[in-house]
């Protein structure tokens, strides 16, 4: 009987998912979904975990598969493919999942004090724990492949590149970049576009890294690290940079935002924005919010460019780079997964189990188009520093590569 | 006195406009603005005029160019060089310019049967008179410069190879073009990508011209003109084109054209609009709307963008070519300058005044960067036909050139 009440939970549960090509299990023996053998499944320990999932899927998924509530056989990626895929045109969320989702953004809204709590949260769980999986230069932002199979060292280079190009720097510019993550794109700036650069981070285990590395490169005279709040910036640069911090600003201050942006680069400046984006703006699944990224919150491309419409600056490019994203997260999840007994070292295993989850559900996310990255180009309506057209973004680039890039190996 | 009075309205015209670095002056002497020799300077014939000046100073620059009570000495590009550039921060128009623009929009409503009446005032002037300034293949949109240098016959065909390499045409392909002017972008899609097209437009000089000409190149099987409205569209398309349509539409139509687009390609399809667009949404000059494009409503990129969201599209690319435009509205002035005397024959030159201020305001519009124009690719979410990073739009295209393309000449 009970087992009965379970296999029927477990199909509206499943159908409520899109009805995705996976199984649904319990240790009764309860089932639903696809009966196919090579279906990846979930298999649920406990009546309690199999409610909570039907109140709110989302925080419930993510808290079971931490605590080993829930388990997945097969394979973890392909079971998010296709959930995330099936799940593309469902419903909305229940009124309590939503409740849940507000209180949480009240509880974690960016302000001043909200952000640097938020900020230090994730980016500051150590410099040795990110350096298992990122790239040499660690950066923790979306890289761009030039073709699919060059190494994620490279192509996080190419985005700098990229991005650099992009917006045209000219030697003895002055730049301003908000969010600097560790400081790989301040000091690329500096070195390959002979621009000074100003840059911003709340992380301070961040903050140190990138002074450190400034001096090693002998590039504490061209970069100033600065650790404070966007919000904080004062002064007037040529470009105004930025990657991967609008997720983090929150919509309901973009306003503030928008005229931080204003005062840096008046109307003869430019700049660059890089972000994670949605197709319509929509919360972000809120056990990432709970557990991995406090405040995240990826505008909708028409949100974002509410920035500019203000002070007539003028949207001169937008790509998007999702699929690069989805590589990028493919690449950073493989290498976790080689470091996963020293990360489980370092914290325990539900962090392990947590991070595996947020990577791999990343993946997912960016593979189905539930998520985006979209690069926007911008530009004052007296600027006139931006090229032709964009040919000159896919030339290619001669330049010395030189010593110190061999030295964070 | 009056004289006296003269100078004061002038002085006023000349600040209200931004002070932009031109004379202005009347026949009685009076004089306000630059006062070096080489500035351009408006002469304003009578007292009448000057008062419609500053009460509704589009319409009446407008109407005073056509009429001659405005007369311009010196060179009519670089004076409205001037004065769009002074007048980019100005303030908003005083409320009865609000009210009789508010009063157009109305009468110039984009209804079906709207549509087709501002649609025969613009378009149905006759192909004789296009032919004279058009290239030879009558591209009445933004041309496409790899280099500033390129003719306009060749930009033209390279705007049509840049926006089939956006979307990624292939073989086979069945594909919908809403607005396709005279038809060359339908046939040469069909002919360069082997497509099959449905090409819509209201404009019946345009139609018939469409199938004359691919009933001459043999495309009669391939591509199929087809007078009638967007909104009309039936069947199941792989991608949706429409290359200047959307400043017809109208922003209070983006609900039912979102509905057209998502009817014709589902979630697995993607397509190309290329607009005239603004940095935020604000009227076009009333001017204009009168005499020359009857409901005309160039959107702000994000007014543009409520096109896609309501049924989950990706804003995969974003490429802004106003200075492109400044170059394909150059040449055309030219060629309309040439062909001046005959203009006049064909209408008056009440008719070839009103043309040459239509075209050199765009340039000035488009170089100031009051005007932009917008290059948005989206897709599905279920669309896979999208290339991996945009080179592909920058590599050397290969082909022979058909003898068509001479046929024209």
């Amino acid at each position: 009987m009970f087992s009965w009440l379970e296999g029927w939970l477990l199909r509206k549960l499943h159908a409520a998912a899109g009805s995705p090509g996976v199984r649904l299990a319990m240790p009764s023996g309860a089932q639903a979904g696809s009966a196919a053998a090579a279906a990846p499944s979930v298999v649920i320990r406990d009546a309690g975990t199999l409610a909570s999932l039907i109140l709110n899927p989302d925080i419930a998924f993510g808290e079971g598969y931490s605590d080993g509530r829930i388990e997945i056989h097969g394979d973890l990626l392909e079971l998010l493919d296709s959930i995330y895929c099936s799940s593309r045109d469902k419903h909305d969320p229940a009124w309590y999942s939503r409740l849940y989702s507000w209180w949480l953004q009240i509880m974690q809204r960016n302000t001043r004090r909200g952000s640097r709590h938020n900020i230090h949260r994730h980016y500051d769980l150590g410099n040795d724990f990110y350096k298992l999986w990122l790239d040499r230069q660690l950066l923790y932002t979306c890289a761009y492949f030039p073709s699919p199979e060059v190494s994620l060292e490279e192509a996080q280079v190419a985005k700098m590149d990229h991005v650099c190009r992009k917006v045209v720097l000219r030697p003895g510019e002055l730049v301003v970049e908000a969010g600097c993550g560790w400081g790989a794109l301040a000091l690329h700036m500096a070195r390959y576009s002979g621009v000074r650069v100003k840059a911003f981070n709340i992380s301070h285990e961040q903050i140190l890294y990138a002074r450190w590395r400034a001096r090693q490169e002998g590039l504490q005279d061209k970069v100033e690290f600065i650790e404070d709040d966007y919000r904080n910036i004062r002064g007037r640069f040529d470009a105004f940079m930025s990657v991967g911090m609008l997720e983090h600003v929150g919509v309901s201050n973009y306003r503030e935002f928008s005229r931080v942006v204003r005062r840096c680069v008046g109307d003869t400046g430019r700049g660059l924005l890089h972000f994670i984006g949605r197709n319509k703006g929509q919360p972000l699944n809120a056990w990432i919010r709970k557990r991995i990224f406090p405040g995240g919150n990826p505008p909708s491309l028409r949100e974002a460019i509410t920035i500019f419409e203000p002070w007539d600056f003028s949207v001169v490019d937008v790509e998007n780079l999702r699929l690069h994203y989805a590589s990028t997260l493919e690449h950073w999840l493989d290498r976790f997964e080689k470091s996963a007994q020293q990360v489980a070292n370092m914290f325990d295993e539900r962090f392990v189990r947590m991070w595996r989850l947020y990577l791999a559900g990343s993946i997912a996310a960016f593979r189905s188009g539930s998520m985006q990255l979209f690069q926007v180009v911008f530009s004052g309506n007296k600027c006139s520093s931006l090229p032709w057209t964009r040919a000159v973004l896919y030339q290619d680039l001669e330049r010395q590569e030189p010593e110190w890039s061999h030295a964070h190996g």
